[in-house]
């Protein structure tokens, strides 16, 4: 399928969209909108779009409600749908590292971890309402970050 | 948990890490690296971390290799794990669409939908080799892109 040799490979801009599964829209977006502060840009009964700084977009979806493609008048969006605890990253600045641990503990969000890396970047982990795995993260963890 | 009066949230620089799980990791790093051109960060038994442009990561765990916790010097990372078919999305800025089309052609992978958005943006649609839903969409999809 992708060949061995040296291949021409057309650019890409960044992470467009990432994608949670969930029990319960409402108390996902809740969660990812009060409490990470993300823009409401769409919902309904399958999924909720937040708009994440720098052009990015968090896709929420309702567990079992993406399965099937979906006929749109500009063509098919075709159908996923998976289950378990997902992991997603948010870059922080590294001014709002002790206001985010400050924030979490104010809202009663158990940070299940706090990790330094060797870059000198630092990790807070925390779940979101249906077990997802959310780290907040300073730069100083990988080599474009 | 989150309160429902105005909250002052810190501040979120943007998608740091998104994740896929796989269930050969090498079959999936050479189609992420080779295929779409990202650049392998980092790899053992459990993951692959490529670089996506913009300073994002794209993280790929084997399937039941992440679901415990890790403990490293610097702290623990939580256990995490999922099934089934994941969507992500990729910006492509639009000069790249047609190249996209014709390197996916040329690498025999098929594209499951080419859709067009009310914004004007265009996203072509293909699975990763677990069968994850992969979009690669030009500019004119959410209000901030």
């Amino acid at each position: 399928m992708v060949g061995g040799g040296a291949v021409s490979v057309p650019r890409v801009s960044g992470v467009l969209e990432t994608a949670l599964y969930v029990e319960d829209l409402a108390r996902a977006r809740d969660f990812y909108q009060r409490l990470i502060g993300f823009e409401l840009f769409f919902e309904d009964a399958r999924m909720v779009a937040l708009g994440v700084p720098a052009g990015a977009v968090l896709l929420l979806f309702r567990r079992g409600g993406s399965v099937e493609d979906v006929a749109m008048p500009g063509g098919t969006i075709p159908g996923h749908d998976a289950r378990g605890k997902i992991h997603v990253a948010f870059a922080i600045p590294w001014g709002e590292l002790s206001k985010w641990e400050a924030h979490l503990e104010a809202c009663g969000v158990a940070v299940t971890s706090r990790m330094k890396w060797p870059r000198g970047g630092t990790s807070l982990y925390f779940e979101d309402p249906d077990g997802n795995v959310v780290e907040v993260a300073t730069p100083g963890l990988w080599p474009n970050y």
